[in-house]
């Protein structure tokens, strides 16, 4: 918890200003959070209105993102901060577009949800919903990881992804010998495939958030660094 | 060519470390262009040790990506920028991490080339590369108005995007055509399905630079806006 003792500020405006964004980043990520489980409920029982209020709440997350960036850019400019405020403002700024993109993977899942060709490939659906169950997990321990700026809790969650990876591979391989069986069932399984690409790319995304977590935390890039290197770095 | 102009300062110093990141993130360009040229070179003629070039030669787009990212947070820190000095700095570091995914994508296509059973389906690649070397134009283009920062030339290229989309979608039908016909050649298409959305990547990737071209030029943010209200934001 000692992380989370932000430097003491001369001015108590700029540290009321630093914990609004970081509130306004964790209200950000509990949105993208309930769109991605509900874009899940919406493909595993293809229920079309709730996709589509997945698709129309997007632009909430994009709003947030855009305000909250520029809100970063305005902290810079007016407060010029340096050391680990730099480094949490910077951290913001990257963790939003993820964040927003996130959003946009939730998008993609809904848009699945209203092919209705799919109430007839129910089975083609059961493992993308265990994963996407997992994706889901991985994000809540991120935004977890964020809210209290853990950084073991960041390293050990960006070594989560490789599971998830796995996961997205027997998929493929499943959906592969579905396509093969019944060729006719292809655009389906297509449909069903794009759905599962999203879902792996939330774990990519939370693990760079799990990197902007160690930057701000520990000072170091750990973007492209193994994870023997990680550990040496940051003595975890 | 007036957006060209960097406002005077008062140290010297400072306009040649902004002169130097941007001189950085154009070489960092010029590095993942020939990375995306040899990747669809290596994949349209099958070449193995091209592939294996591109593969290894990602380290050092990852490496600039840090390095400049790292230069961008000490210029903020030690300069303290406003305006549209700021506005270099964020674009700019928000640019590196789009040329890193373009990057990564060169990679995904030069495994692709390394898949043997693919010298029996010619034919599948012929698309593909008509769709990269469209993509490799679009991203010459996008690094041909950053260099110029030219707003006008970046709006034009983003609506350059909706073609490349669609053309990825022809070739997804197409792809899907030879699933049917042939289902054991159900892996083969797999592994050129995956190049091809890496390509479609390359523009979204693109589409995000012009983006924040848009933004040091015109300090406006542009994204999620349609292109009826940024013509009107921008005076284009």
């Amino acid at each position: 918890m000692d992380n989370m003792n932000l430097n003491k500020h001369i001015s108590g405006q700029f540290n009321a200003e630093l914990d609004d964004i970081r509130n306004r980043v964790l209200a950000m990520g509990g949105l993208v959070e309930r769109q991605l489980e509900q874009a899940l409920d919406a493909i595993a029982t293809l229920d079309a209105e709730l996709a589509q209020s997945v698709i129309e709440g997007d632009h909430k997350v994009n709003g947030m993102e855009v305000a909250i960036d520029e809100e970063c850019a305005r902290i810079i400019a007016k407060r010029q901060p340096a050391a680990s405020d730099l480094r949490l403002v910077l951290a913001i700024s990257k963790t939003i577009t993820d964040l927003e993109r996130i959003g946009d993977a939730c998008v993609k899942i809904a848009k699945v949800a209203l092919d209705k060709r799919l109430k007839k490939q129910q089975p083609l659906l059961v493992s993308l919903d265990s994963m996407g169950r997992h994706a889901t997990r991985f994000l809540h321990g991120t935004l977890d990881a964020l809210a209290r700026m853990d950084a073991d809790a960041a390293f050990a969650l960006h070594k989560e992804d490789a599971k998830l990876d796995k996961e997205y591979e027997g998929t493929i391989r499943q959906l592969m010998t579905y396509m093969m069986e019944d060729p006719r069932s292809i655009p389906e399984v297509f449909d069903v495939l794009w759905a599962t690409r999203a879902v792996e790319r939330v774990g990519d995304r939370c693990q760079n958030i799990c990197e902007y977590i160690i930057y701000y935390v520990k000072g170091k890039d750990v973007r492209h660094v193994s994870y023997e290197e990680m550990e040496k770095d940051l003595n975890l």
